[in-house]
């Protein structure tokens, strides 16, 4: 597959397990030229998330990508410690990778973000697969940045299927909910990947073992940096699997993956201090006949994609650096 | 089917078409005492529900069963004009009933059912298919009520299904979401009877057309009841038809219909005034692999019955009068 013009992207994340199977993924996609990565705390720290991709690209031999901290805290709390329990104490499983020789960006997230929306004006893709306080203060310090963005895709939420953090909320929402409201009512179009989708596209031990065995180091590692989050997801599914949550963000911003259900419709983010905090709550009633687009909703909630993940997402990252591009 | 004892039943309903079905199945059903009915406003006002309902027991023989009016208005805000569009200007799809020659009850609803309630101690069983603000009124006059209830079966809220009133809101808990955290808190079992199994439930233009042949003239009039709600329904399922919201819950208190997945899960009701006001949370998270009850949880969450409904129901209220019992 080539693609005449990659499309400049904006990796805003948290990593993270499968922010780093993400983020293998967009390296290894060939319509994707990514042109800067942003940090923030969710599933580990800001700084760990920072590290951690640095040590990432450089295993890739990618040390040419900007990697800037973006939020430590989230608009309306301080971080709260992650979630060890799922991504390992250091974010990615608790691999030691060897640690990157060149530092992060000069500038934050946000700065970096404005930066590329002004070089890549039109035709940015920001691709978000953690908490998305950094495009909320990216919002709130030029809100003309939507202008500059051709397309949002958001890794969170849950439409119709439980939460995994509360029992109706999405980590990433809940972590930052008045970011996530921010975002989604920003003057751009936001495909939004939550949780109903993410939970049906799984990993299994086979693919994991595909990715340990695979002629690169790098994509080797991510196949090691699995194997904690595989124990994680083994109550859930009842094998030793785990879900594609941000690598089906990444495969849906890359056009690796096709939508078959994804309406238009609108989405409010819960910012009480209820029991509903940090849902997203899509309306979806009278989809039952088939997907129905409301008129002036900007937000498609992803329900379904045409194929399942796995099979191209492990193709595609067994095949990082066999075919020169 | 014989019944050595049956069931002391309380009815509170908001009569109301699918009420109108629900009271015919209770009255048809030999397992079920029905011993007394309160009405509050709902689909339409408490005072309309109660004419509507002795209006019907008129006409089904049944001038024996107290009937009496509840709240007129919620706890939160008063009745807000029911829904018309539903259910009929006169909530019962705009058929105008022989007016019953008896009086309604004198005591309030709650009353009647603080009343029943130890004239059938420890046996009575509740059953809601409206808005439960005179359950609410009932435990805090006499916080005791639980201990003489043998079971609370409850149609309403939405758990992983849209809702019907918001998006996440099905419109009885919605009307009053203060007596439904009342409810559910209160010390007793609940079966609650959810969006997500009453949508999967519905009577065909056949079945209709079954109800209006009935030798009953009660049970004709129930058939032409539901033309008014086959057509509201009609966009929904893309055929004239109905859900059958209160006749399930009817049904599952009766034992005519039975569950296949009804886990006990906490369920916690959105009583703030975000958009997820009058939502039931229910947390049914982990449960991908079959139904897991969660300690201590008294509520019961019917996701799934063993059965259709409508061919028993149905059957049911085609034989109504005719058989002896």
């Amino acid at each position: 597959m080539t693609h005449a013009t990659p499309v400049p992207v904006y990796l805003d994340c948290d990593t993270g397990v499968d922010d780093a199977v993400a983020l293998a993924y967009l390296l290894a996609s060939p319509g994707v030229d990514l042109v800067g990565i942003g940090t923030v705390s969710g599933n580990t720290s800001a700084e760990q998330a920072t590290r951690n991709t640095l040590d990432l690209l450089a295993l890739a031999g990618r040390d040419d990508i900007p990697v800037a901290t973006g939020a430590h805290d989230h608009l309306s709390h301080g971080y709260g410690g992650g979630a060890p329990h799922v991504h390992g104490e250091n974010g990615i499983g608790g691999v030691e990778l060897a640690r990157a020789t060149r530092a992060e960006h000069p500038a934050g997230a946000v700065d970096l973000l404005l930066e590329l929306s002004h070089r890549h004006a039109g035709r940015l893709h920001v691709l978000t697969i953690g908490p998305v306080t950094n495009i909320a203060h990216a919002l709130a310090a030029d809100p003309t940045l939507p202008h500059r963005v051709s397309h949002v895709t958001t890794m969170g939420g849950a439409a119709l299927s439980t939460g995994n953090i509360s029992p109706v909320a999405e980590a990433n929402i809940h972590n930052d909910p008045e970011a996530a409201a921010a975002l989604l009512a920003a003057d751009w179009d936001v495909t939004l990947v939550p949780l109903d989708v993410t939970l049906e596209h799984t990993l299994s031990d086979a693919d994991r073992e595909a990715l340990t065995a695979a002629p690169s180091a790098f994509i080797r590692a991510v196949g090691d940096i699995l194997d904690h989050y595989f124990d994680f997801y083994r109550p859930l599914y009842g094998v030793r699997s785990c879900a594609l949550h941000d690598p089906l963000a990444a495969a849906l911003a890359a056009g690796g993956s096709v939508t078959s259900r994804a309406p238009r419709v609108p989405v409010t983010v819960d910012t009480t201090q209820g029991p509903g905090r940090g849902q997203t709550i899509a309306d979806l009633r009278g989809q039952r006949l088939g997907p129905v687009d409301h008129e002036g909703s900007r937000v498609r909630v992803v329900l379904e994609t045409a194929e399942p993940l796995a099979p191209h997402l492990v193709q595609t990252l067994v095949g990082y650096g066999v075919d020169p591009r």
